[in-house]
């Protein structure tokens, strides 16, 4: 990891900058695969099992048997965790319903706003090298609380053909019941278009590889929304001389085992402390598992001190990250001026693992600068808010006039024609 | 327009899809001017203005003195009116404020939401055949209420080079100070990557032509947020004997006159009353002016007669139209069951043009079936939701064992590593 010492805010841009994501000749292969399977249905999807995953199955629609079996071979020890991360997250999404909106703008002028849910959703969650369960409840808990009615999982199967069991433990604990064995592109084109097997949804959540991502993105220009565009993780740790060198390194660390393509960025308002921290990296990494993933991705990564907290929360919002740890003396009056982020940290004692996994916050975040204008999956995402009016005789009467007159300025006389064939019902029924 | 008589629900599928929209020869021309404007900034957006638009300009912005005189020229009536709908849409988007979120998920683990404006967004305007200033108060008024701190505007010029006088006066009126003559494909790229004149944005909204559409979709793969995906406008009526059919027959209309690709549907218990719908809709026909436009949509728009208000509102959810009008008995008993919709007009005083301008709700809302999963614009659209935790000591205590054992069970063990530090330097304090 380089430091850089106080660069000028015309070297921001390039510091803040992300690792450049390919993707033309992804763009191509995914989008034969998507036709494939818009054409083929079930049978391209069996085929792409065969040729990608390695592995020729019957069926593809995880059995209640597999299920169940899934489940007793989880130990209770680790139920027992993710039976409290879904608890937390539970509780926290929950607390994200909003009330129903009702405002009589003008005397006999009611509107409405209501959240309603999808009807369909599907939940993608990657397989690959690690099974990532967490996502199943990041995904699946919040689905069910905004009372989405169809919810479907799609998730590759391994060169047996089984599905991970905390992946199925987590789907059952969550009462996701339709679960299918296909990854990659093809698990987003059955979703989008639907097969013999695999029911079209409205909306698409979950992280991916760029094929993934890519299909979402292809996907959603026609058919189908999607949670949001994902890129590489990436973390922002803030920290000055009352934070720990060795917990930020431990951060930097969690961040970097992701993928090579991860970025962990610190900023600091010192640079003995950003030596400090780069020695308990390397302490640390030593006793970790993925180390060659990790040092791909830390050479991704910066560590860049300013002399002020101003500067430095300048810094964080202009980089927008995914994660933002704040470990900072007086850290919420830092967290009070942060107008871009995904999930936010705060304090010496909360790792950016805790939310991926258990505080209540979801993980499903905005990447790659995203953050500028996106939420974080969370219960709205499940959700759409529909507008209702209702407007009485003596309303319109009030309101009738103004309407006209702005519908005949913008040239749509028929707009106008909408009131007055009212108005003049009712001036009839008055005479 | 046609009426169908009880068609089975195997039918329903061709009897709600939309006008096939083309967009293949369109794109790669957007793409192109999108090349252009990143790489030529101003001067490719002076250029597009001479051979698009047919006016040579000098300033791309619009001056404080066009701004004045434009609002002089404004009739007081006319002004009022804008006024009061302007009014009624401040406090139906302000009433939709979240309240911050704080959940203690468990002793010590606490987690927030917030909702955080976006700093800098585009607003873009068409011009076109009707000066559509209503839009600028849907977009401009949620935008401040949400506290976005740079709001800039792009609409075309005329061919003397000016715009329109009532865009001008809506943008003063809402507190849009930074307006630029640039329209279509070019207004969409100059916002997404910033020109010498034009700053660029984080999330740009609006209507627009298909050139606009495309723009908006190619932009929004790398560099900024879009409102939403735009077809052309729709509505489809639910209406029964209760109902007037000269009032149906003048929102049929009105949603016909906005461009020959719009679409309206009638859906109703009565062969009967269909008929007399079309008599009326002949007759108001020949005092409208745009009776051209109003042909070509109705040749796009059907009339479903169907025996149960459970299949009314059943193939209503089929159709998610942008615009819902109940002109049913017992009408709130059908919203109730709606589950897809962008504005819902209950009654038989309540026509689309209402909304359209005035009652409060906003006008910019899902068409082509996209209200199966997205929003219209309302004041979410102007933030992003942010979540934040803060753990204590002790919450870590609790939480610490819980991530541990599921970051261990994802391989994922520098995410368990940022615990275990945590917890060995508690542990060593305690002794």
């Amino acid at each position: 990891m380089k430091i850089y010492d106080n660069p000028g805010r015309e070297q921001w841009a390039s510091l803040t900058a992300r690792n450049a994501i390919e993707s033309a000749p992804v763009g191509e292969v995914v989008s034969s695969i998507i036709t494939r399977v818009r054409e083929e249905g079930d049978s391209a999807l069996f085929d792409f099992c065969r040729t990608i995953d390695g592995v020729s199955l019957t069926s593809l629609e995880v059995s209640e048997a597999e299920i169940e079996s899934a489940c007793e071979r989880v130990s209770p020890e680790l139920k027992a965790s993710i039976e409290s991360a879904r608890d937390h997250i539970l509780r926290f999404h929950e607390a994200q319903r909003m009330s129903p909106v009702r405002v009589e703008t003008m005397p006999g002028v009611c509107c409405y706003q209501r959240a309603v849910p999808i009807d369909q959703v599907g939940l993608y969650v990657p397989g690959g090298s690690a099974p990532l369960f967490s996502t199943v409840l990041m995904l699946a808990v919040p689905a069910f609380i905004a009372g989405c009615r169809h919810v479907v999982m799609c998730t590759p199967p391994d060169k047996s053909g089984s599905v991970n069991d905390l992946i199925l433990f987590s789907a059952r604990l969550c009462g996701v019941t339709h679960i299918y064995k296909v990854g990659g592109a093809q698990a987003i084109a059955a979703m989008a278009y639907g097969t013999e097997s695999i029911p079209k949804v409205n909306k698409i959540f979950g992280p991916g590889n760029r094929y993934v991502t890519e299909a979402k993105q292809q996907v959603s220009r026609t058919e189908v929304s999607i949670d949001m565009p994902a890129g590489p993780s990436e973390v922002l740790v803030m920290a000055d001389e009352t934070a720990y060198p060795e917990f930020v390194a431990s951060d930097l660390l969690s961040q970097a085992e992701h993928g090579p393509d991860s970025q962990a960025l610190l900023v600091t308002s010192s640079h003995a402390f950003a030596e400090q921290v780069m020695n308990c990296v390397e302490q640390q990494k030593q006793i970790l598992s993925r180390a060659s993933i990790i040092d791909q991705s830390l050479a991704n990564s910066r560590i860049i001190v300013l002399d002020s907290r101003e500067k430095m929360t300048d810094f964080a919002n202009c980089y927008a990250a995914e994660h933002l740890i704040v470990s900072m003396e007086n850290p919420w009056d830092i967290v009070s001026h942060i107008t871009s982020a995904g999930s936010i940290f705060v304090g010496n004692y909360t790792p950016e693992s805790a939310g991926d996994y258990a505080s209540g916050t979801n993980h499903t975040l905005p990447t790659y600068g995203w953050a500028r204008s996106c939420s974080g999956v969370n219960l709205d995402s499940f959700t759409k808010k529909i507008t209702i009016q209702e407007i009485t005789p003596d309303g319109l009467q009030c309101l009738g006039p103004i309407v006209e007159s702005m519908a005949q300025a913008e040239s749509l006389t028929a707009h106008r024609n909408a009131i007055a064939v009212r108005m003049k019902t009712l001036n009839s029924k008055k005479c």
